[in-house]
């Protein structure tokens, strides 16, 4: 809470979802649903999750307390524009008055997208961001929509963010209103038990990104004061509300992530890593991510050939974590000279020594991310995904098209910082 | 998060109110109200807040919003039983759609009772906490309510709870219910620069006393199951969420809150101490106080003559932060030994030396808190605020009442426990 400069922003927003965490919330999600007035909920899951155990506990919630379940366990892993418009249109002719959502970050976006699309229906360009999209705001309120994240990782339950593919263009991209963030998002750790260690990893590290990306970005009294109180943006930088947040998620994931990925019977660790996610998840839909996932989002659509260990998927794809962080080391090198202290501050958290000086910070900062996704055998940079030298150009573009996102970066990022760092992302051991 | 044996709480809820945060926030309120659908508010300040050039600044904001304004200055400092019927009386007659307030947290309980009685008429008994009332829950939804506090101290902005003086009871109680819960808080601190001393003083005791109370309550893990997901309480005991705000609230209360008592020009430390208020309002909106609380209820409903400095006052009251702390310290040694790392981190963040063990936290932590009431000027005891121990019986009996908030303290406190604490309560120094 610096003094900031006069026509700078001096106003922070807090926004929280309401959130239920703990082993058995799960059953509560009919009650909940029934007491915000839903008689017929869309049940979105993929046809991994649709056979948990944990989303039968969520049916039986529903039945017992009245609610209708119209089922979609079509959710993409990795959504496109595709997917989400015949999600869309199952919400639409389903006629439901609510959405539940179970899943990893793909079933919770396409639920929202559903919502949105089947609430006010428009030509699908209409509300997707600026410049690809029209970047519409969403016209009203949409229907209720609790979301249950089994992968404690994208923190989506708690923002108002739905990310896809956008095919036509070979990128990623989003649709971003807070009307699109659930109402509710219930957290049960009982949904990590049977979760493969690949999955645990690479959602555990878009947690670690959320957290650091939210803690290293643009400073929110840097930003120019909004034209209008409305017109504030949903990512308004690091402020201390989500530095408090994603400190202590990148304290939990130091002790608990590789204990977590190593053994999916370690009950406590892999409850902490869904800790973390919520509270990543609280720090990062007020602060924003900005580098690192502006860059992933260029390196899963750009995919060649890769086919993930741990994965349902049947298409070529780099799950999101993944994406992220393997780019993760070459930024915090970028950024530590604009926060040496909170560069410091995460290594220390991270593994590094506490006698670690500031101005090693984003060395040791980068040292301590790769020595944590080698200890859970991620890929060593872009050269083990299968990108060459000869995809740079074209990895520059796709991140160069997240101007949002780069915009909360506390350092200017062109294409020539982009190149450097797609570069020095290709092997970090 | 410590396993939970069978039949206790396993899940902690999160919920916390949309806030605005920093100085020029109050501007923001008109189009808030605006983008709330609001038409016409009912403003509830006080003579005194109402000649403030804040409430100024948001009369404009409404005006230039196009939303009506109906004014009610008539908030009375530590609101009874009456002053809450006058209230609602008021904005039922004056037929509005929404609700600002501007005050302490006597104007913010005023407007949220206001809301309730308005918008579903009833007996008075009928919302008010048993055994005193009925504790019949809120029928449905309020109308909107933008709360925005001036004395850095309430934190009622973030919760669900209007304190008030049953005055046929000679007893504080409440109204408690999430619907209560103010839909956006707007804190301004520009609001703090034209606050007596004293006023910053007690505000900020309740403040710590909210960060103290909750991350000392009760674990919630050690709370049975709630038989049905909707019955959960709103005071949930101490959680991992609300550990996080309050630790911070503390941290920052140790380093800011003489400084803002003692310099009216210091905006740092000023808007430190209103941070540090939404940060435990946060908090304890989700884990909820205890003993000291419950003995503040006697405290002030049992007033002799007391006339506090600082404060506008026509009639003897001893204001809320005052009523609290001047038992915090005799608790603080009660409940020491249920949690001794945790009374032994307070009592560092608060100026115990580093080196202390957690074997003597409850003293040293009691000796902090003493030391801090000197350092501002705060009476040194029950005795101070006219009090002796023919009261005490009188004041067990008031304490012995408030059995929500006993229940969340961390050992069972009777009739003789609480009798011990008023005595140890007597003189600090």
């Amino acid at each position: 809470m610096q003094p900031a400069p006069h026509d700078h922003e001096t106003i922070l927003e807090v926004e929280a979802p309401r959130v239920k965490f703990g082993r058995g919330a799960i059953a509560e999600v009919g009650a909940e649903a029934a007491a915000m007035g839903v008689r017929r909920a869309a049940l979105f899951t993929d046809p991994h999750v649709a056979r948990l155990e944990l989303t039968e506990r969520a049916r039986r919630s529903l039945r017992d307390a009245g609610v209708d379940v119209a089922e979609y366990d079509g959710v993409r892993i990795e959504p496109t524009d595709a997917s989400f418009r015949d999600a869309a249109a199952f919400a639409a002719d389903a006629k439901v008055d609510g959405y539940v959502s179970i899943g990893g970050g793909s079933a919770i976006d396409t639920a929202k997208a559903a919502n949105l699309y089947a609430t006010y229906p428009a030509p699908f360009e209409r509300y997707v961001n600026a410049p690809l999209g029209e970047g519409a705001p969403v016209p009203g309120p949409l229907r209720p929509h609790i979301a249950c994240p089994t992968t404690s990782g994208t923190g989506s339950e708690c923002t108002g963010i739905a990310i896809f593919d956008f095919t036509a263009h070979d990128v990623k991209t989003g649709i971003a209103s807070r009307r699109l963030r659930p109402v509710l998002g219930i957290v049960d750790p009982d949904a990590t038990r049977t979760l493969p260690s690949e999955v645990v990893a690479c959602s555990g590290f878009d947690v670690l990104a959320h957290a650091l990306e939210s803690y290293t970005a643009k400073p929110y009294t840097r930003r120019p004061r909004p034209a209008t109180p409305l017109a504030r943006p949903l990512s308004q930088g690091a402020n201390p509300y989500s530095d408090l947040a994603c400190v202590e998620a990148l304290r939990l994931l130091g002790v608990h992530l590789v204990r977590a990925v190593e053994d999916a019977h370690d009950d406590e660790a892999r409850e902490a890593v869904m800790y973390a996610a919520t509270l990543a998840g609280i720090g990062f839909g007020n602060a924003g991510v900005h580098v690192p996932h502006g860059m992933a989002y260029a390196v899963a659509g750009l995919v060649h050939d890769f086919v993930p260990a741990g994965y349902d998927a049947d298409h070529a794809m780099v799950p999101h974590g993944m994406s992220v962080i393997v780019s993760a080391p070459a930024v915090a090198r970028f950024t530590a000279p604009t926060a040496p202290d909170h560069h410091r501050r995460v290594a220390v958290l991270l593994g590094a020594s506490t006698s670690l000086h500031a101005n090693d910070a984003g060395d040791a900062l980068a040292d301590a991310l790769a020595g944590l996704m080698r200890a859970t055998r991620m890929p060593s940079g872009l050269r083990a995904l299968g990108y060459g030298d000869d995809d740079v150009p074209a990895l520059v573009d796709g991140a160069f098209a997240q101007q949002r996102l780069l915009a909360n970066a506390p350092r200017a990022v062109g294409r020539e910082e982009l190149t450097a760092l797609f570069t020095a992302a290709a092997a970090y051991w």
